[in-house]
Protein backbone atom coordinates (compact mmCIF):
# COMPACT_ATOMS: atom_id res chain seq x y z
CA UNK A 1 0.00 0.00 0.00
CA UNK A 2 1.34 3.40 -0.95
CA UNK A 3 0.31 6.22 1.27
CA UNK A 4 0.20 9.61 0.96
CA UNK A 5 0.71 12.64 2.57
CA UNK A 6 -2.24 13.07 5.16
CA UNK A 7 -5.69 14.72 4.34
CA UNK A 8 -8.41 15.24 6.31
CA UNK A 9 -10.91 13.20 4.51
CA UNK A 10 -8.83 9.85 4.96
CA UNK A 11 -10.43 7.05 7.37
CA UNK A 12 -6.13 6.81 8.31
CA UNK A 13 -3.75 9.05 9.86
CA UNK A 14 -0.04 8.71 10.89
CA UNK A 15 1.82 8.73 14.22
CA UNK A 16 5.24 10.10 13.43
CA UNK A 17 8.24 10.49 15.65
CA UNK A 18 9.63 7.40 17.68
CA UNK A 19 8.32 8.99 20.97
CA UNK A 20 4.90 9.82 19.27
CA UNK A 21 4.71 6.27 17.45
CA UNK A 22 5.84 4.15 20.70
CA UNK A 23 2.63 6.12 22.80
CA UNK A 24 0.30 5.08 19.84
CA UNK A 25 1.38 1.64 20.16
CA UNK A 26 1.05 1.61 23.70
CA UNK A 27 -2.35 3.23 23.98
CA UNK A 28 -4.23 1.76 21.21
CA UNK A 29 -2.69 -1.80 19.19
CA UNK A 30 -5.41 -2.53 17.77
CA UNK A 31 -5.82 0.77 15.30
CA UNK A 32 -2.39 0.49 14.17
CA UNK A 33 -1.69 -1.27 10.64
CA UNK A 34 1.86 -1.18 10.04
CA UNK A 35 5.02 0.73 10.47
CA UNK A 36 7.66 2.01 8.77
CA UNK A 37 11.05 3.43 9.47
CA UNK A 38 13.79 5.03 7.43
CA UNK A 39 17.56 3.86 7.37
CA UNK A 40 18.68 6.87 9.83
CA UNK A 41 16.51 6.19 12.55
CA UNK A 42 18.87 5.74 15.54
CA UNK A 43 19.47 1.93 16.57
CA UNK A 44 18.27 3.06 20.02
CA UNK A 45 14.89 3.60 18.77
CA UNK A 46 14.58 0.97 16.48
CA UNK A 47 15.13 -1.40 18.95
CA UNK A 48 12.07 -0.18 21.24
CA UNK A 49 9.80 0.13 17.81
CA UNK A 50 10.79 -3.41 16.93
CA UNK A 51 10.33 -4.63 20.62
CA UNK A 52 6.58 -2.75 20.88
CA UNK A 53 5.85 -4.07 16.71
CA UNK A 54 6.50 -7.98 17.94
CA UNK A 55 4.84 -7.69 21.30
CA UNK A 56 2.01 -6.25 19.19
CA UNK A 57 1.89 -8.15 16.33
CA UNK A 58 2.34 -4.92 14.07
CA UNK A 59 4.00 -5.27 10.47
CA UNK A 60 7.21 -3.15 10.66
CA UNK A 61 8.52 -2.11 7.30
CA UNK A 62 12.84 -1.19 7.48
CA UNK A 63 14.36 1.04 5.58
CA UNK A 64 11.25 2.27 4.35
CA UNK A 65 12.95 5.19 3.27
CA UNK A 66 10.71 6.58 0.20
CA UNK A 67 7.33 5.90 2.04
CA UNK A 68 8.92 8.00 5.26
CA UNK A 69 10.14 10.65 2.73
CA UNK A 70 6.40 10.93 1.20
CA UNK A 71 4.62 10.76 4.83
CA UNK A 72 6.81 13.14 6.93
CA UNK A 73 6.37 17.13 7.43
CA UNK A 74 10.38 17.62 8.72
CA UNK A 75 13.44 16.20 7.34
CA UNK A 76 14.14 14.75 10.64
CA UNK A 77 10.94 12.95 10.90
CA UNK A 78 12.61 9.07 10.61
CA UNK A 79 9.58 6.63 11.68
CA UNK A 80 5.65 6.50 11.44
CA UNK A 81 3.01 4.25 12.21
CA UNK A 82 -0.09 4.30 10.10
CA UNK A 83 -3.99 3.65 12.40
CA UNK A 84 -7.28 3.64 11.44
CA UNK A 85 -9.18 7.13 13.10
CA UNK A 86 -10.94 5.88 15.78
CA UNK A 87 -13.41 7.41 17.82
CA UNK A 88 -14.06 7.27 22.17
CA UNK A 89 -16.62 8.45 24.35
CA UNK A 90 -16.12 10.25 27.32
CA UNK A 91 -16.94 8.59 30.68
CA UNK A 92 -19.98 11.06 32.37
CA UNK A 93 -18.67 10.68 36.07
CA UNK A 94 -15.43 12.33 35.57
CA UNK A 95 -13.37 15.97 35.10
CA UNK A 96 -13.66 16.96 31.61
CA UNK A 97 -11.80 19.81 29.48
CA UNK A 98 -14.63 20.72 27.47
CA UNK A 99 -13.17 22.88 23.81
CA UNK A 100 -15.36 25.04 22.09
CA UNK A 101 -14.33 25.01 18.51
CA UNK A 102 -10.38 24.72 19.10
CA UNK A 103 -8.85 26.19 15.87
CA UNK A 104 -5.39 26.16 16.29
CA UNK A 105 -3.49 22.25 16.12
CA UNK A 106 -1.27 23.43 17.83
CA UNK A 107 -2.91 24.68 21.14
CA UNK A 108 -5.24 21.66 20.82
CA UNK A 109 -2.46 19.44 20.80
CA UNK A 110 -0.73 20.98 23.70
CA UNK A 111 -3.90 20.95 25.62
CA UNK A 112 -3.95 17.56 24.99
CA UNK A 113 -1.03 16.64 26.33
CA UNK A 114 -1.46 19.34 29.87
CA UNK A 115 -5.18 17.35 30.00
CA UNK A 116 -3.09 14.37 30.14
CA UNK A 117 -0.43 15.28 32.38
CA UNK A 118 -2.42 17.12 35.06
CA UNK A 119 -4.86 13.61 35.37
CA UNK A 120 -7.67 15.16 32.94
CA UNK A 121 -8.74 11.49 30.79
CA UNK A 122 -11.72 13.28 29.34
CA UNK A 123 -12.01 15.49 26.61
CA UNK A 124 -15.24 17.38 24.89
CA UNK A 125 -14.73 18.99 21.63
CA UNK A 126 -17.83 21.15 21.14
CA UNK A 127 -18.80 22.19 17.35
CA UNK A 128 -16.09 23.02 14.03
CA UNK A 129 -12.58 21.92 15.55
CA UNK A 130 -9.04 21.93 14.42
CA UNK A 131 -8.53 18.00 13.13
CA UNK A 132 -7.64 16.01 15.72
CA UNK A 133 -5.89 13.45 14.09
CA UNK A 134 -4.12 15.83 11.78
CA UNK A 135 -0.45 14.79 12.41
CA UNK A 136 0.51 17.93 13.40
CA UNK A 137 -1.83 17.65 16.05
CA UNK A 138 -0.94 14.42 17.06
CA UNK A 139 2.50 15.49 17.02
CA UNK A 140 2.09 18.81 19.40
CA UNK A 141 0.19 16.27 21.64
CA UNK A 142 3.72 14.34 21.67
CA UNK A 143 0.93 11.26 21.54
CA UNK A 144 -0.97 12.49 24.92
CA UNK A 145 -4.03 12.35 22.78
CA UNK A 146 -4.12 8.45 22.50
CA UNK A 147 -4.38 8.33 26.21
CA UNK A 148 -7.54 10.07 26.29
CA UNK A 149 -10.88 9.37 25.60
CA UNK A 150 -11.96 12.63 23.16
CA UNK A 151 -15.69 12.96 22.35
CA UNK A 152 -16.49 15.52 19.60
CA UNK A 153 -20.48 17.13 19.82
CA UNK A 154 -21.93 19.39 17.23
CA UNK A 155 -23.13 21.52 20.10
CA UNK A 156 -23.12 22.47 23.44
CA UNK A 157 -26.53 20.87 24.04
CA UNK A 158 -25.44 17.93 22.72
CA UNK A 159 -22.70 17.51 25.07
CA UNK A 160 -25.26 18.53 28.09
CA UNK A 161 -27.46 15.75 27.12
CA UNK A 162 -24.73 13.38 28.07
CA UNK A 163 -23.75 14.85 30.99
CA UNK A 164 -27.19 15.42 32.33
CA UNK A 165 -27.81 12.39 34.74
CA UNK A 166 -24.68 12.82 36.76
CA UNK A 167 -24.54 16.13 38.91
CA UNK A 168 -20.98 18.41 37.93
CA UNK A 169 -20.13 22.09 38.06
CA UNK A 170 -18.82 23.55 35.13
CA UNK A 171 -16.88 26.52 34.69
CA UNK A 172 -16.83 28.18 31.64
CA UNK A 173 -13.70 30.48 30.86
CA UNK A 174 -14.06 33.82 29.70
CA UNK A 175 -12.51 37.64 30.34
CA UNK A 176 -15.87 38.93 31.55
CA UNK A 177 -16.23 36.09 34.42
CA UNK A 178 -17.21 36.02 37.69
CA UNK A 179 -15.25 35.25 39.62
CA UNK A 180 -11.40 34.89 39.36
CA UNK A 181 -9.61 31.58 39.25
CA UNK A 182 -8.07 31.64 42.89
CA UNK A 183 -11.83 32.44 44.38
CA UNK A 184 -13.05 29.56 43.91
CA UNK A 185 -13.61 27.17 46.17
CA UNK A 186 -14.34 23.15 44.75
CA UNK A 187 -16.45 20.95 46.24
CA UNK A 188 -14.20 17.63 46.02
CA UNK A 189 -17.35 15.52 45.70
CA UNK A 190 -18.63 16.70 42.25
CA UNK A 191 -16.74 16.18 38.67
CA UNK A 192 -16.22 19.44 37.01
CA UNK A 193 -16.07 20.48 33.33
CA UNK A 194 -13.60 23.48 32.85
CA UNK A 195 -14.76 25.05 29.95
CA UNK A 196 -12.76 27.28 27.26
CA UNK A 197 -13.34 29.02 23.98
CA UNK A 198 -11.29 29.26 20.76
CA UNK A 199 -8.10 31.28 20.09
CA UNK A 200 -10.22 34.87 18.88
CA UNK A 201 -13.36 35.20 19.81
CA UNK A 202 -13.55 33.16 23.39
CA UNK A 203 -17.04 31.94 24.28
CA UNK A 204 -20.06 33.65 23.87
CA UNK A 205 -22.80 35.26 25.98
CA UNK A 206 -24.75 31.86 25.80
CA UNK A 207 -22.26 30.14 27.64
CA UNK A 208 -23.21 32.82 30.91
CA UNK A 209 -25.93 30.48 31.82
CA UNK A 210 -24.11 26.83 31.74
CA UNK A 211 -22.13 27.45 34.91
CA UNK A 212 -20.07 29.47 37.32
CA UNK A 213 -17.85 32.01 34.67
CA UNK A 214 -14.26 32.42 35.48
CA UNK A 215 -11.65 34.52 34.69
CA UNK A 216 -7.42 34.50 35.12
CA UNK A 217 -6.72 37.96 35.89
CA UNK A 218 -3.95 39.81 33.92
CA UNK A 219 -2.69 43.28 33.82
CA UNK A 220 -4.84 45.25 30.93
CA UNK A 221 -0.82 45.43 28.67
CA UNK A 222 -2.28 42.19 27.03
CA UNK A 223 -5.73 41.54 25.02
CA UNK A 224 -5.75 37.77 26.60
CA UNK A 225 -3.69 35.02 27.15
CA UNK A 226 -3.07 32.50 24.80
CA UNK A 227 -5.62 29.64 25.09
CA UNK A 228 -3.39 26.90 25.61
CA UNK A 229 -2.35 28.62 28.24
CA UNK A 230 -5.20 29.68 30.01
CA UNK A 231 -6.31 26.33 29.80
CA UNK A 232 -3.06 24.83 31.41
CA UNK A 233 -3.08 27.26 34.45
CA UNK A 234 -6.86 26.42 34.81
CA UNK A 235 -6.11 22.61 34.82
CA UNK A 236 -3.16 22.79 37.22
CA UNK A 237 -5.35 24.95 39.83
CA UNK A 238 -8.18 23.11 39.56
CA UNK A 239 -6.25 19.65 40.30
CA UNK A 240 -4.75 20.14 43.76
CA UNK B 1 16.09 52.02 1.27
CA UNK B 2 15.03 48.25 0.22
CA UNK B 3 14.43 46.13 3.11
CA UNK B 4 15.15 42.42 2.72
CA UNK B 5 13.34 39.02 4.26
CA UNK B 6 14.83 39.36 8.09
CA UNK B 7 18.28 37.97 8.84
CA UNK B 8 19.96 37.85 12.88
CA UNK B 9 22.40 40.05 11.62
CA UNK B 10 20.76 42.69 10.65
CA UNK B 11 21.17 45.85 12.68
CA UNK B 12 17.24 46.20 12.39
CA UNK B 13 14.34 44.32 12.60
CA UNK B 14 10.45 44.00 11.97
CA UNK B 15 7.67 44.14 13.73
CA UNK B 16 5.15 42.71 11.07
CA UNK B 17 1.02 43.26 11.47
CA UNK B 18 -1.09 46.11 13.10
CA UNK B 19 -1.28 45.08 16.31
CA UNK B 20 2.45 44.57 17.09
CA UNK B 21 3.21 47.58 15.10
CA UNK B 22 1.32 49.73 17.60
CA UNK B 23 2.55 48.14 20.25
CA UNK B 24 6.01 48.83 19.49
CA UNK B 25 5.35 52.89 18.38
CA UNK B 26 3.76 52.74 21.82
CA UNK B 27 6.49 51.00 23.57
CA UNK B 28 10.10 52.17 21.67
CA UNK B 29 8.81 55.03 19.32
CA UNK B 30 12.42 56.23 19.19
CA UNK B 31 13.53 53.33 17.82
CA UNK B 32 11.34 53.26 14.45
CA UNK B 33 12.42 54.30 11.56
CA UNK B 34 9.51 53.70 9.34
CA UNK B 35 5.94 51.98 8.70
CA UNK B 36 5.43 50.43 5.25
CA UNK B 37 1.52 49.86 4.58
CA UNK B 38 -0.27 47.38 1.81
CA UNK B 39 -2.54 48.95 -0.35
CA UNK B 40 -5.19 46.00 1.18
CA UNK B 41 -4.72 47.09 4.96
CA UNK B 42 -8.18 47.62 6.73
CA UNK B 43 -8.83 51.40 6.91
CA UNK B 44 -9.71 51.03 10.56
CA UNK B 45 -6.26 50.03 11.10
CA UNK B 46 -4.47 52.23 8.75
CA UNK B 47 -6.39 54.89 10.68
CA UNK B 48 -4.60 54.17 13.78
CA UNK B 49 -1.29 53.08 12.72
CA UNK B 50 -1.38 56.70 10.79
CA UNK B 51 -2.22 58.53 13.86
CA UNK B 52 0.46 56.71 15.87
CA UNK B 53 2.88 57.50 12.88
CA UNK B 54 1.90 61.04 13.16
CA UNK B 55 1.69 62.00 17.09
CA UNK B 56 5.71 60.44 16.97
CA UNK B 57 6.87 61.63 14.09
CA UNK B 58 7.52 58.29 12.14
CA UNK B 59 7.07 58.36 8.08
CA UNK B 60 4.27 56.07 7.02
CA UNK B 61 4.94 54.77 3.18
CA UNK B 62 1.08 53.86 2.06
CA UNK B 63 0.35 51.86 -0.71
CA UNK B 64 3.89 49.89 -0.36
CA UNK B 65 2.83 46.70 -1.44
CA UNK B 66 6.16 45.34 -2.63
CA UNK B 67 8.10 46.37 0.57
CA UNK B 68 5.27 44.36 2.78
CA UNK B 69 5.27 41.41 0.11
CA UNK B 70 9.27 41.44 0.38
CA UNK B 71 9.43 41.18 4.58
CA UNK B 72 6.28 39.59 5.66
CA UNK B 73 6.09 35.94 6.24
CA UNK B 74 2.33 35.24 5.86
CA UNK B 75 0.08 36.45 3.03
CA UNK B 76 -2.59 38.08 5.42
CA UNK B 77 0.74 40.11 6.73
CA UNK B 78 0.01 43.80 5.71
CA UNK B 79 1.98 46.40 7.58
CA UNK B 80 5.25 46.39 9.14
CA UNK B 81 7.54 48.77 11.31
CA UNK B 82 11.37 48.91 10.28
CA UNK B 83 13.14 49.44 14.00
CA UNK B 84 16.74 49.94 14.99
CA UNK B 85 17.31 46.88 17.62
CA UNK B 86 18.32 48.44 20.66
CA UNK B 87 19.53 47.01 24.10
CA UNK B 88 17.89 47.20 27.96
CA UNK B 89 18.62 46.57 30.97
CA UNK B 90 16.59 44.70 33.88
CA UNK B 91 16.05 46.45 37.22
CA UNK B 92 17.58 44.48 40.25
CA UNK B 93 14.73 45.69 43.13
CA UNK B 94 12.04 43.62 40.72
CA UNK B 95 11.02 40.25 40.26
CA UNK B 96 12.82 38.48 37.58
CA UNK B 97 12.01 35.16 34.96
CA UNK B 98 15.16 33.98 34.19
CA UNK B 99 15.25 31.79 30.70
CA UNK B 100 18.17 29.43 30.39
CA UNK B 101 18.97 29.06 26.77
CA UNK B 102 15.57 29.04 25.14
CA UNK B 103 15.68 27.68 21.81
CA UNK B 104 12.35 28.18 20.17
CA UNK B 105 10.94 31.04 19.47
CA UNK B 106 7.20 30.89 19.64
CA UNK B 107 7.90 29.88 23.43
CA UNK B 108 9.68 32.45 23.89
CA UNK B 109 7.26 34.94 22.31
CA UNK B 110 4.70 33.57 24.21
CA UNK B 111 6.70 33.42 27.69
CA UNK B 112 7.24 37.33 26.90
CA UNK B 113 3.45 38.07 26.26
CA UNK B 114 2.27 36.14 29.27
CA UNK B 115 4.84 37.58 31.48
CA UNK B 116 3.73 41.07 30.59
CA UNK B 117 0.15 40.07 31.66
CA UNK B 118 1.06 38.40 35.07
CA UNK B 119 3.17 41.96 35.90
CA UNK B 120 7.25 40.33 35.19
CA UNK B 121 8.40 43.07 33.64
CA UNK B 122 11.95 42.47 33.67
CA UNK B 123 13.51 39.43 31.69
CA UNK B 124 16.95 37.53 32.13
CA UNK B 125 17.86 35.37 29.06
CA UNK B 126 21.19 33.27 29.98
CA UNK B 127 23.67 32.00 27.11
CA UNK B 128 22.26 31.04 23.49
CA UNK B 129 18.61 31.97 22.91
CA UNK B 130 16.55 31.72 20.27
CA UNK B 131 16.78 35.05 18.34
CA UNK B 132 14.76 37.50 20.59
CA UNK B 133 14.48 40.08 17.69
CA UNK B 134 13.25 37.58 14.89
CA UNK B 135 10.13 38.29 13.57
CA UNK B 136 8.75 35.12 14.80
CA UNK B 137 9.54 36.27 18.32
CA UNK B 138 8.22 39.30 18.21
CA UNK B 139 5.02 38.46 16.66
CA UNK B 140 4.90 35.35 18.90
CA UNK B 141 4.49 37.79 21.86
CA UNK B 142 1.86 39.84 19.99
CA UNK B 143 4.37 42.67 20.20
CA UNK B 144 4.87 42.36 24.74
CA UNK B 145 8.60 41.93 24.12
CA UNK B 146 8.83 45.97 23.23
CA UNK B 147 6.76 46.61 27.08
CA UNK B 148 9.45 45.06 28.75
CA UNK B 149 13.16 45.49 30.05
CA UNK B 150 14.88 42.02 28.34
CA UNK B 151 18.70 41.81 29.23
CA UNK B 152 21.06 38.99 27.59
CA UNK B 153 23.75 37.47 29.69
CA UNK B 154 26.46 35.22 28.55
CA UNK B 155 26.31 33.08 31.91
CA UNK B 156 24.13 32.76 35.46
CA UNK B 157 27.36 34.25 37.17
CA UNK B 158 27.37 37.47 35.16
CA UNK B 159 23.37 37.38 35.83
CA UNK B 160 24.72 36.88 39.75
CA UNK B 161 26.75 40.01 39.53
CA UNK B 162 24.21 41.83 38.26
CA UNK B 163 21.71 41.26 41.07
CA UNK B 164 24.40 41.01 43.87
CA UNK B 165 23.68 43.88 45.89
CA UNK B 166 19.81 43.13 46.42
CA UNK B 167 18.14 40.05 48.95
CA UNK B 168 16.03 38.05 46.33
CA UNK B 169 14.68 34.76 46.69
CA UNK B 170 15.64 32.28 43.55
CA UNK B 171 13.62 29.32 42.36
CA UNK B 172 14.86 27.14 39.86
CA UNK B 173 12.39 25.11 38.20
CA UNK B 174 13.47 21.49 37.77
CA UNK B 175 11.86 18.05 37.19
CA UNK B 176 13.45 16.23 40.58
CA UNK B 177 12.84 20.16 42.28
CA UNK B 178 12.68 19.69 46.47
CA UNK B 179 9.20 21.13 46.57
CA UNK B 180 5.92 21.22 44.82
CA UNK B 181 5.08 24.58 43.24
CA UNK B 182 2.23 24.98 45.65
CA UNK B 183 4.68 23.98 48.95
CA UNK B 184 6.48 27.19 48.33
CA UNK B 185 5.51 29.89 51.03
CA UNK B 186 6.86 33.23 49.62
CA UNK B 187 8.35 36.40 51.18
CA UNK B 188 6.56 38.91 50.00
CA UNK B 189 8.96 41.39 50.91
CA UNK B 190 11.60 39.77 48.74
CA UNK B 191 11.55 39.76 45.32
CA UNK B 192 12.31 36.42 43.23
CA UNK B 193 13.59 34.99 40.14
CA UNK B 194 11.83 32.08 38.59
CA UNK B 195 14.47 30.12 36.59
CA UNK B 196 13.72 28.05 33.50
CA UNK B 197 15.53 25.53 31.62
CA UNK B 198 15.20 25.06 27.63
CA UNK B 199 12.71 22.79 25.91
CA UNK B 200 15.14 20.21 25.69
CA UNK B 201 17.09 19.65 28.39
CA UNK B 202 16.09 21.41 31.18
CA UNK B 203 18.08 23.52 33.84
CA UNK B 204 21.10 21.22 34.97
CA UNK B 205 22.55 20.16 37.93
CA UNK B 206 24.66 23.50 38.29
CA UNK B 207 20.91 25.33 39.68
CA UNK B 208 20.63 23.35 42.20
CA UNK B 209 22.90 25.23 44.16
CA UNK B 210 21.38 28.45 43.22
CA UNK B 211 17.91 28.37 44.96
CA UNK B 212 15.15 26.44 46.31
CA UNK B 213 14.74 24.17 43.57
CA UNK B 214 10.62 23.75 42.06
CA UNK B 215 8.69 21.56 40.53
CA UNK B 216 5.22 21.27 39.40
CA UNK B 217 3.41 18.24 39.85
CA UNK B 218 2.20 16.01 36.76
CA UNK B 219 1.12 12.42 36.11
CA UNK B 220 3.94 10.10 35.01
CA UNK B 221 2.06 9.89 31.53
CA UNK B 222 4.15 12.56 30.23
CA UNK B 223 7.73 13.51 30.20
CA UNK B 224 7.43 16.87 30.83
CA UNK B 225 5.19 20.15 30.58
CA UNK B 226 5.54 22.34 27.84
CA UNK B 227 8.12 25.15 28.81
CA UNK B 228 5.87 28.04 28.05
CA UNK B 229 2.87 26.07 29.90
CA UNK B 230 5.13 25.61 32.96
CA UNK B 231 6.58 29.09 33.17
CA UNK B 232 2.96 30.48 32.78
CA UNK B 233 2.04 28.09 35.89
CA UNK B 234 4.54 29.29 37.63
CA UNK B 235 4.47 33.17 37.02
CA UNK B 236 0.53 32.96 37.58
CA UNK B 237 0.65 31.30 40.97
CA UNK B 238 3.32 33.33 42.16
CA UNK B 239 1.57 36.42 41.23
CA UNK B 240 -1.13 36.65 43.47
Amino acid sequence: MKYKKYKKGFTHSYAIGSFTVLNLINAKAESVTAVYCHEKLSLSSLEKIEDACHKNEISLFKGANKEVERVRNKDRELVFAVFEKYESAIDPTKNHIVLDKPSDMGNLGSILRTALGFGYSEIAIIGNSADLFNPKTIRSSMGAMFDLNIELFSSYEEYEKRISNIEREVYPFMLDGEMELREIKKNDKLPVSLVFGNESAGLDDFYKNVGKTVYIEHSDKIDSLNLGIAASIAMYNFSS
